[in-house]
C-alpha cells in the first residue's frame, strides 16, 4: 500500500520542485494546502499559472516585467545603466530605493566551465545600447564571485574605449557584521579599498 | 515604485501563506516558478486544485481518502484501531509498515484552553465504530503532549468499560540520539518503563 493517496503524492512532488524543499517540507506544504479553502487553492494555483505566463523580460534591459518595456525603462534616467546578471539582482537593486538609473540583465555570466562564452549572455545588446548615445555611466553589479569578476572586466574593457565611465559596487565589509566573522578576502579587499575618512 | 511587478508580487504573497515560508523564500520559490516551463507551472497548479478537490476524509476512520472509504478501512484488519490526532498522523504510522490494523482519526484532542470539548472531536464515531462488535484492541496514539494525554485517558475510561483492551504507545528515548541529550521527562518515562531484557 502506498503511504500517500494519488493527489497528496503528486502535489508532494510538486513542492520538491521548488529549491531547498525535501520530502518533509513539501508534505508540510501539501497538508496545509488541503487544509486551505477551495477558494484560496484556486488563487493560488491561479497566481502560479498568471506569473508564469504574465511575466516576460523587459525588450530593452531584460528585467522582468508584464508589458513590452519594464517601468524602469519607461520611467528612469537613462544616462546611468547598471549591469546585473539575473533579473532578482535588479529586485535586490530596487529595494534599496536609491538607485535612479536604468538597468541592463546579462541573463548569466561568462563561466568557460558551464560553457557559457560572451555570446551566450546580453553583452551585444548592451553595447547597442550604449552605441545608441546618451549613456555616461556603466555601473558593473554581478556577483564579486570568479565568474562575475571577469564578466565585469571583460564588459569593462569593451566599454572604456566608447569613452563611457565604467565603475565597479564597491567590496568591504558588510554593514551591522563582525570584523571577527569576515572572511580574509573581503577584509583584505576593505583595507585595499581604505578610505580617508 | 514597487519592487515587485503584479503577477510576482502576488505569487509571493501566496507562497508565504505556506507553514515557515518568509518573503525571502516565497521570492525564490517565485523565482524557480518563472524559470519553469510553462507546462510545468501548469501542472504543479493542477496538483494544487487537485489535491484540494479530490482528497476528502474516509467516512468510516477520517483518514485522507480520494475514495469514499479509505484504502486502509478496505483492506486491513479491523479487531485493531489505532486512534490518531490528524489524518498526516496515519501516514506517520504508516511509514513504518509494520502495523496491519486500521485507524481512527480524531480530528483535535480535547483542549479546553482552546474551547475543544470531547464533543468537538471525533470520539462518538469511535464508539458507534466499537459497539458494531469485532473490535478487540485499541491502541491510543494521540502525541505525548498535555492534550493527547488527556484525550487518551478520557477515551480510554470510556471504552475500557466496553471490554476492550486499551494500550498507548511506549514513551521513552528515541532510537539513534542520546541520553546526554534526551530531556528530563521522557529520561524519567523510560527508567519508569523499563523493561527486563
Amino acid at each position: 500500500m502506498k503511504v500517500f493517496i494519488e493527489p497528496i503524492g503528486r502535489l508532494i512532488n510538486e513542492f520538491t520542485k521548488l529549491p531547498g524543499v525535501g520530502a518533509k517540507t513539501a508534505q508540510r506544504y501539501a497538508y496545509k494546502i488541503i487544509n486551505m479553502s477551495s477558494a484560496e487553492v484556486s488563487e493560488f494555483a491561479e497566481a502560479l499559472v498568471r506569473a508564469k505566463s504574465e511575466v516576460h523580460y523587459c525588450k530593452i534591459c531584460g528585467n522582468f516585467t508584464d508589458g513590452d518595456v519594464c517601468d524602469v525603462c519607461k520611467t528612469r534616467d537613462k544616462s546611468v545603466i547598471c549591469v546585473v546578471k539575473e533579473p532578482k539582482d535588479v529586485i535586490a537593486m530596487e529595494k534599496i530605493h536609491e538607485y535612479n538609473g536604468v538597468y541592463h540583465v546579462l541573463h548569466g555570466t561568462i563561466s568557460p566551465m558551464d560553457n557559457v562564452g560572451p555570446n551566450d549572455i546580453k553583452i551585444k545588446e548592451l553595447l547597442s545600447r550604449i552605441s545608441e548615445g546618451g549613456v555616461e555611466e556603466v555601473i558593473m553589479a554581478t556577483n564579486p564571485d570568479v565568474e562575475g569578476e571577469a564578466t565585469a572586466m571583460y564588459i569593462s574593457s569593451l566599454i572604456k574605449p566608447l569613452g563611457v565611465k565604467v565603475t565597479r559596487l564597491a567590496h568591504g565589509i558588510p554593514i551591522g557584521s563582525d570584523l571577527e566573522y569576515t572572511d580574509e578576502m573581503t577584509l583584505a579587499r576593505a583595507l585595499a579599498d581604505r578610505k580617508t575618512i
